[in-house]
């Protein structure tokens, strides 16, 4: 759970805006690349100070300022400064417990959203929070760690191939949305697998353990819901967004990844059907296995009690029992036994126990 | 499950608009079937090549051009770019994972929506994802399989009564769409005897099994919900639209599939619930009988172990124990058995556990 | 649950609007009955050919032709295309398995509603589809059956006393629909009164049937929701419909009956949210009555299993037991099976058990 | 139950607007108390014939006509009609089943609520219908019975002290509405109090008729709610009214009532989640004795049998059973006997089942 | 629960704007301070009068007057009429018991919420209720207890620095709601530490208790969800204010806190659903310990009874038993016996009861 929940009292008493990283601690020294091309030219940098990225602020062509690692206020902050970004915002920048959300400041469109995936061999998702600012000519992206999701993205746009080399800062922005978004896909999936698994083990072989399986994939479901439920306003906020920094053309492209964010959210609403289903199987399968052990003990029990007795009284010392002289007692005794067993059995299977 | 979600993750990473073929594998040529017609003519080819539809979209008769397989992506491909379909559009064509919805293009009005069927004696719905495109004056529809579904359609032009000959290519679109809707109750009623069954079956004979069928039912729900409950937003977005392409007489038949969505979504919800009422029912019918082997087993033993422990006190080998030596001390420990038998007996009478 | 839906696949396929009787089969031929009044005259007719209607259609005075039987579909054919209605209206009037629903056709009105009503001495609710027509100066209505639910009314304007006589053809139309959701009460009382019964059997005897009657109740619930529930849209429709065929002195009356589809509607969710709590309460006694069986196993077989231990004890054989020369052996073991018997007796009550 | 619906059933059939009482049977003759006033004047009187109150209509002080029993419809008739009340208002003032609700007649406003109190040492809300009519410069109020809650507004009125001398009609209306809205307020505590009790009972001393105190609160909870909840929508009915009966400064104090109800409708949904929960408390508090009861006998019955088993063997008559004869037979049964029960007791204490 | 619902009924029958003080008994005379600044001056004050602050109504410069202590209901209302309040707003602040809502009068507005905290060691939630009045140039805040929420805020005004100096009443306000809503986040994540210490204890060491820890754990879930839910509204509804009190540059603020209340508000939910699936494994884990159990008695019993029988049989005293005299009569038995212990053995292996 602790994923969840990061510790944001620390920030309380603060005053608003104070620029504190809020989030794993990392001590990288946070990477900074930059991208910028027309549909001629493309040059791609990492460069060491963020000063170099200053000048590209009011270059016309498209740049794409990317920045590995949060934990360096100081960076975002000389940054969010140059590019006339709002205290508030470079406070949720840094502050990774940010619900997804979409905010116009009229000169520049704030975005965040988390990015999520799996560690190998693990069922547990894990989330990064990226933040995305789309300006007039440029598109700044903070992510907490380096990875690899964008690389889709670069890799389209140096090959110069596709429309993204036409387009505006605007579909880079939705390019880079759509690339975190189709990441949900592999999530999702990877789930749908794990339940299925889950499933077949619970008709097969139902044992305590599976309960926790279920109670932890039931908090995952509610992780992905907390990351991808909000994520229907922020892409329905920027497609009805008035603002002039998203293109016409820009639109039908928002809708595409509304849709996507529409069916992953649809499939996590499943994913908690199915495992509420699979809970009251489990259940019941615990109840069914206890019904087959009482059956068990009673059946045993119901049929040796009574035999058990009545060699109890046989077994009695009393001087005159006048059984105990017959020459057929103890053969009768036998059958009496035989017949108490055949009737109760006979019992049993018409009750439908056996 | 797998029905749920295919691999929608091979495409991440890829960019928008790129057209790769999600579904079920197939290898059968995809059959391209052309119906023209007006009032007055008509006349249906099968083509080989996808180039051969290309002269229908300037007719001013009704085209309708029937594509059975879109593994095939560049026929899609051709037909879609000589059609003028957006990028996304033929993309979400071949991409078998739609949620159903309806998008309008000015010039063309896109509908996806699921085909749905059992195969025979199988409790399992199959799926299939048809795109259905309004143009001017033609239709393009795009199935995963050859089926018979629009079969009824094809009849009723060729027949040349009927209103759909006096008609536009909008009703064309309506009555594809209609014939999809119709088999939903199909489906529904399918459902609906088999839930009936399930019921006799639990009054009857409950056994661990049916907890399994009434799982696997409550997921079949949960499939079909997801393929009918969009519909309704896509039927009314139909109906709302502004489109010159939607005429004015054919909104009366919007709104009576309208209200066939309702009346499937409703049955579905319906289901929903006496699964759930019927889970209860099967989860007491557990708890009941359980009781049921509880109380044989608590009245054969609280009975005869009482007796069982007498037995046992007089099969003690205590040298002076003064009942041995009367004469009717035999009797009498027959008498107390028998006493206590019937006390007992009453015991649970009046408990009414007999 | 058959009630629940007809099998209206023998539909799938036809052209829309085409008028199949979809329904329980009836072989009485349908009964037509005209009405026709003003403030001052007033006329009723039973006629034998549908065509004896037609002239009413454009009579100055409130004309009001029902018809008893739907099973003829030409009948609903004739009288539909003489006065006006659409194709689709007369397919919805002969399809019983509409949910209500109302469509204003700029020259009549249709409503399609449910009549509701038991079999003396059985909880299982009957319905029937009534269909009304509102024209100009004319009210259509269409029932499965001959019911008197509309005496009522037609007495109310024999008398040509009370309101009905003064007003219009929309009056009257709300007459019939006022006299269709008064029936509900009568319903809604019933089950009230099932339910009280259930809740009193369910105090002083539950049995595993309870648990049948609950669900059984429910799935009533379910069914009667199914109908009500969208009524409250009809009512509404209609109070909020700009038509000029409802006059402005019956809406204060539309509001009175969609006063009485809230009740109703409250009714069954009251009655929906009881019974889940009796089922609660069946549940949880059938846990306690197994508790209290275990209770009395458990009591019994630990008092008397040490017992019957210790009387087995000296049961054996050993040739040296010196407890088994002793003159106070025998009483001896009595005494401690006494005191056995008490402490045991002294620790259930302490648990509580007894 | 009985008190959720009367038998509305009885006006099934007759033309809306019928004035027929529907609710409890009582016989009191009514009384009928006019208290007229304005900022200077004031005069109370209790009158024997309605007629008396017909001149008040006009007067432009404030009047304000109650009326402590509805069972003789006649006076709500005469009165109704010489105030112009709609027929279907006066029959919703004798039929008490109404919903909360608020209806605008332009020349008066008709608002129905529900009085809730407690008998004394019940634990069962009473209820009885008010209904009140805010005319131009009157006010009149229906109550089922005699009761004391309008005494505070009156004392008020004639202490001529604080702001309702001043105001208008409507502001007593008001003063009337808010003295109900107050007494829920008690009803709520009460429950808070009774809901405290339960919880601790349950701690302390849970039996099977905690259950049923369970599902009678919650079918409290059901009634309140049906009481409260429209009273939201009749408040802001009439906060949003554009109807000239209520002056611009009485808004706030609608606006505080609303405040009120929703407080009320907030503690009943509260209370219905904490039922929910102690019926689980309660549940699993059966379960753990359940399992306590069977841990006790398991472990009796599991140290014993072995035990018992060991004895019988030695008690069995063979001829040649060499340690029969053994001098130290006898006691290493006693010593394995021992050792049988110790270890068993080590094996329970660490499976924490003692 | 007491904390959820004070003894309101006291006010029952007052007049409306009666001030009457509704909470806990407190007994400290309430401390009044001073905070008056701009951007170059400040001053602050504690004083004794309530007098003292009525100058400070008039100045330019931004005053903050702070009320610890409501008890003494002169204070509020001398203050309240001297800075113009309605009798309602005081009655409010002076009723501990509201709900958290913003109210609009056109010269001030009115804020109510709750401050909520944790005594050290305690899981148990404490409030107080806090209202906000926001001038022209003035903000009364009134606090039911003396406490340190406020103290970083003042801090900041002391300190000079930051946005706070240099803004008006508005953003004062912002920045008490702003401290109050930080201090949410402390109790989020306390509960986020608790619940985590339960799920943990849950699958080391279930017990009894825990479930009662659950409940109390809900409790406080619901508890706290009424004072945050309504929040979302108070703070949009300073966002959507049209007052000319909220200067444009403090929207930006208010959508902060916004976000933040979403968050809490968000978790609050997780919460609960986290809770509920911790139930589930609680009672899931109470049933799988019973089946042990039972396992155990069955095991036990099933394999000793038979073979207690056996000896039984041997044990019984006829004259004529062949057996007893063989030889190998007594190790027959034996080997008898371990042959029964082994076939059970293995049979309770293969159903894997073992």
């Amino acid at each position: 759970m602790s994923k969840l929940f990061y510790k944001s009292s620390r920030k309380a008493g603060l005053a608003p805006g104070s620029l504190i990283h809020i989030g794993e601690e990392r001590t990288e020294k946070p990477k900074i690349t930059i991208i910028d091309y027309d549909k001629d030219n493309y040059q791609e940098r990492v460069v060491e100070n963020v000063e170099e990225c200053f000048p590209f602020k009011d270059y016309p062509t498209v740049s794409w300022i990317n920045i590995d690692g949060i934990h360096q206020v100081d960076i975002v902050e000389k940054l969010g400064k140059h590019f006339g970004l709002h205290p508030l915002v470079m406070e949720d920048i840094v502050h990774t417990t940010q619900r997804p959300k979409m905010e116009d400041y009229d000169s520049y469109i704030y975005v965040v959203l988390k990015m999520l995936w799996f560690n190998d061999g693990d069922t547990d998702v894990k989330a990064e929070q990226v933040s995305i600012i789309l300006g007039d000519n440029f598109v700044l992206s903070f992510q907490e760690l380096e990875g690899d999701t964008f690389n889709f993205v670069r890799e389209r746009i140096r090959n110069s191939k596709g429309r993204i080399r036409q387009m505006g800062a605007d579909y880079l922005a939705y390019a880079l949305i759509d690339s975190i978004i189709d990441n949900y896909f592999i999530i999702i999936e990877r789930f749908g697998e794990i339940i299925e698994d889950l499933e077949e083990e619970l008709v097969e072989n139902p044992e305590p353990g599976t309960l926790q399986n279920i109670h932890n994939l039931k908090k995952e479901m509610i992780y992905l819901r907390k990351s991808v439920w909000p994520l229907r306003e922020v892409i329905s906020g920027l497609d009805r967004s008035e603002s002039d920094l998203i293109k016409e053309t820009t639109f039908v492209f928002l809708k595409d990844i509304y849709d996507h964010t529409i069916q992953v959210a649809d499939a996590i609403e499943t994913y908690r059907d199915i495992l509420s289903g699979i809970l009251d199987v489990y259940l019941s399968s615990v109840s069914n296995k206890m019904n087959e052990v009482m059956k068990t003990l009673t059946i045993i029990a119901t049929i040796f009690i009574p035999l058990t007795f009545l060699a109890g009284m046989y077994g009695m010392n009393f001087s005159y029992m006048p059984e105990l002289g017959w020459k057929w007692g103890y053969p009768t005794v036998w059958i009496i036994n035989i017949l108490i067993f055949i009737s109760m059995y006979l019992y049993f299977r018409r009750k439908n126990w056996l």
